[in-house]
């Protein structure tokens, strides 16, 4: 057994930080591919303290060209751990409060086996004899670990890019070994472009003749110059034009001119070509060869008969996905598919899109709304889970949020027509006011989807799980019948088309509940009658040019589209001058002029 | 003098077609680079016949692998030339109507003077001494050609992404030899992203050992495989990730399962392994070291002081510039970019984006609407160049546009306001019907900016000058005070910002016309005063959900808009019942009541 970087120990059992561990040593394991590897060596970290009830564990998954070093200092390199900005003491993976285990993947070269580990079969460095691994292999080789050390469950596995992908494929093996996963930029199958990438890059490899057809080791040579060409064409794929552009534009590198030749003229150039010759320095081809064709290979829905949704069908887990808007390498509509299938098949799931210019790479960069999100999610998910606060210190420090009191008054209303124990939508969730009364009052089962990311924030730090979207464009992604209840609360007159919205209401929900404000008021109609202006909104006075309610509607304009949408109103509750609640089944004309808002609760006529 | 793929003549002054021209023989060209070249070969095709006035000449600029094969068969791969679906009898570049011609570029492969050929002061083959040269060395030497073809002015240039690059430095440098510009799917520099992406390329090619610094034809070798992984990670980019996953998703290539291993397992691997090895049966790695470099080079503002719009200040050129949504190597803010210059240059300017799939690849492939758009704006352009029709029997089966009669009356009124001979843009310019009438009947040099691409098409082939772009988006390329009159036709009510949109209108023109339906009017005021309902659009009877009138305003409305923006109204013609019509400076309470439509000529106050 060969380990580069690590220790091995005489006592697998129990070790210390920072170890490896060697693996399957009375079985093989059995791959995807039917080969069997074993015994095997997995390279590992771990940053913080294992609890009593071994119950504070998060496993973090790396990426592509990542390793074991999340945290610590790198031992090649001396530069801070890959994701060092996030997990740590006082960080939003706070090793003080959580025990972090980050392992090397198999078929990697920093001491887990891997091309260019020693087989002990034979003596000899591996090779291309390494049999080829998949995303399941190398979490199939993590459950092991976790066996070893006596870790039955995971508070939560979270990784990035093909960490995310990890984190996928253990929450759909092993979904009772997960309490939460939080898979970021990433897919649940590597699209064919991303293929195409990666191929370019194995063929820069493979073309280079010091590759020796992968026996390089024992020929004592190394295909550094395909290396570096390979991690130079998928450099480019990590940023964006825009942040390409902000950092270096057409700057020039230490001249004032072009000078007319192939040098590297421009710094962006000068930047790549350090790129590739750096990464040669610390990474194995082979292995290189090895991990992207594990990712090329990830088809999270192959695995399930060929629909997504069937891989998280009654998942426990509690999903949190992030993407970001200039990542093209795993663009948002990739996490938007996997949020779509966890959405139907019933999975708790909350989802950010980060606004940033940062690209791919904005996973592992200093990106304050990445950490702002997991904090409030793991928070939400440690009291959900029982996990104890941090040290007394630091919790009169801690930012969590306050419990609530009290809802608002038309809140109350809608909340009063949801049967406890029932699936709820809420859709404008806002800060999760509504939501958070009806799941802890009564019981029910509740979900957002709401447009603003400090809403979202706020919601998932209180334990809510809440997709950042669009109702004008998301509603979409939500099975027919999902839920018992969906609801739209002053927000129709904001849409694009109403009558979309409500359809898609009335679509995914048995009973859709609408609120808004009544347009046909007698103060309205005044306004625009005796004023010859249009009229303005009562609750937020502005102007006419600004008015987001591009589609206001009275309660008689309202009724006009129920009927077009062969919609039944089950209950109307019209709110009149003073708080006074009228109820009826339908609202009447005098309704239509003194009411200042009305609830209606619909069903669709089948 | 060598030349692979073409036939040198004795008598270079009138050459047949599909030759080949030597050009600086008394004196050699300059080169960006300060270095010289000549006597030089262009090789090129030419396709059509050169009228007796010279005056049907249109210049065809080839791409980074292109060459002068762009109409008719290809001689090494038998293949239809790279634009025969563009350019032949009775295509959109008709070759009965026009002539054609193709040259390869300097620095090419295809019997143009490059690094391939020979070298005639030393006999041997250029190579890395072959000077570097610039997208202005190429079109320097084009006007050679032409001046030695005794043309003196190009009726167009044409061409999609390098070749782009070149039509764009044509009608920078040689205004006056131009009379239209189709720059397709291009930039007015190489961004950092495309230069990294060279950059990749190039040391894919370096990093062969076969490559022999760039000695290889001496040592009797070929870096066939850099060349290939450099167009393998080119090619990538010249698609989409929605093209891929439509032609392949994450298809097998001839297997029913994945094989664990390194072969093509999937058909975009296949394909991009084939792209490779294809490329260097036709294409010189050399040459392309030169021709990407060109395109790094290049970037049009730095020759005219760091200001794109100086480039184009006072341009007689006609400019169409054609983008396509998906392309993400020369995305559509390149374009706008350059229209934005041309616009603030003051020069004529058309902008399609085309709505498409298949990238980059776009400008090469089967597109209809760029051949529609493309034949539009050359079918009015040939009018004003005064360029005969096709020949009798082609003319009567012609679909070009028939001159219109009369205009509506409400444009009447606007046009009236408008001063004869003035500088005016209609936002909202819908089939150009204002335009034409302004252009034709008042002398106004009148431009227009169109959302709907069948609007853009019909003004373009009216010979009007059209942007396609969105009022809500797009008015800031415009530059302060760019027109006399800038023109608003019930277009206020669905902008999502009328204030910002107002505020635009009268920045960019010395007087603003805005007309509009009044929202005031006695029946839509009876209509939510007796109806309870919210009032509908008189002309286009719709429901209110469905409405695009996002912000309706009123007279009253609008006047209170005007003095928040310290605007001063010059006139006001109110249209009443029976197309009554009231002028006054400023409308009345009963205008507000009685009023059906609204014109204002609005100047801001200094």
């Amino acid at each position: 057994m060969s380990s580069l970087f690590a220790n091995p120990t005489s006592d697998p059992a129990i070790p210390p930080l920072g170890q490896v561990m060697v693996l399957s040593a009375d079985q093989p394991m059995r791959l995807d591919s039917g080969a069997t590897l074993g015994p095997f060596t997995l390279a590992y970290q771990t940053y913080g303290t294992l609890n009593e009830a071994k119950s504070n564990a998060i496993l973090v998954c790396h990426a592509l060209t990542g390793d074991q070093y999340a945290a610590g200092p790198h031992p090649m390199t001396g530069r801070p751990g890959w994701w060092s900005t996030l997990i740590g003491p006082g960080k939003p993976v706070d090793t003080e409060r959580y025990f972090v285990i980050c392992p090397n993947v198999i078929g990697g070269c920093m001491g887990s086996s891997g091309p260019r580990e020693i087989n002990p079969a034979t003596g000899q460095v591996w090779g291309l004899n390494f049999p080829v691994i998949t995303i399941a292999d190398m979490v199939r080789s993590q459950a092991l670990l976790l066996d070893a050390l006596g870790i039955d469950r995971l508070f939560a596995v979270l990784g990035g890019s093909m960490g995310g992908m990890q984190a996928l494929e253990w929450a759909t093996a092993y979904p009772e070994r997960v309490f939460a996963a939080i898979p970021i930029a990433t897919a649940a199958r590597h699209s064919s472009q991303n293929i195409a990438f990666h191929e370019v890059g194995r063929q820069a490899i493979m073309a280079d003749p010091d590759w020796a057809a992968g026996a390089y080791h024992a020929a004592g040579r190394n295909p550094s110059r395909g290396l570096a060409v390979a991690r130079m064409a998928a450099h480019v794929t990590y940023l964006s034009e825009t942040a390409l552009h902000r950092k270096f534009g057409r700057n020039l590198q230490d001249r004032i001119a072009v000078t007319y030749g192939f040098d590297a003229d421009f710094q962006v150039e000068s930047y790549l070509r350090h790129q590739g010759s750096t990464f040669v320095d610390r990474f194995d081809a082979n292995s290189y060869l090895y991990i992207t064709r594990a990712m090329d290979y990830f088809d999270l829905a192959v695995e399930y008969g060929g629909q997504l949704a069937n891989a998280f069908a009654s998942s426990p887990v509690r999903f949190l996905l992030v993407s970001f808007t200039s990542d093209w390498l795993f663009p948002t509509p990739e996490s938007r598919a996997i949020v779509k299938a966890l959405t139907t098949g019933s999975a708790s799931v909350s989802f950010v899109e980060i606004e940033t210019d940062k690209g791919h790479d904005a996973f592992l960069l200093d990106e304050p709304e990445l950490f702002r999100i997991v904090q409030g999610f793991l928070d939400g998910c440690a009291e959900q889970y029982g996990l104890a606060q941090r040290s007394s210190a630091q919790h009169a420090e801690s930012k969590g949020p306050k419990p609530r009191r009290g809802i608002r008054a038309d809140l109350k209303l809608i909340a009063d027509m949801i049967r406890p124990g029932s699936r709820a939508l809420d859709v404008g969730s806002g800060d999760g006011e509504l939501l958070e009364h009806l799941v802890h009052d009564k019981g029910v089962d509740g979900r957002g989807l709401e447009l603003d990311p400090d809403g979202v924030h706020l919601s998932l730090a209180h334990g809510m799980a809440v997709i950042q979207g669009d109702a004008n464009t998301d509603l979409q992604a939500y099975a027919d019948g999902a839920f018992d209840y969906v609801i739209l609360s002053k927000t129709l007159q904001a849409m694009h088309d109403p009558r979309a919205v409500l359809e898609h209401l009335c679509r995914i929900g048995h009973h859709a509940i609408v609120s808004f404000e009544n347009y046909g008021h007698w103060r309205t109609r005044l306004s625009l009658m005796l004023r010859g202006r249009s009229p303005i909104d009562r609750d937020r006075p502005n102007h006419w040019w600004e008015s987001s309610n591009i589609h206001p509607c009275t309660i008689a304009d309202f009724l006009d589209l129920t009927e077009a949408l062969d919609i039944e109103i089950e209950e109307t509750v019209v709110l009149g001058p003073a708080g006074r609640v009228a109820k009826s089944t339908r609202p009447t004309t005098s309704a239509n002029l003194f009411g200042e808002q009305a609830v209606f609760l619909l069903r669709r006529r089948r």
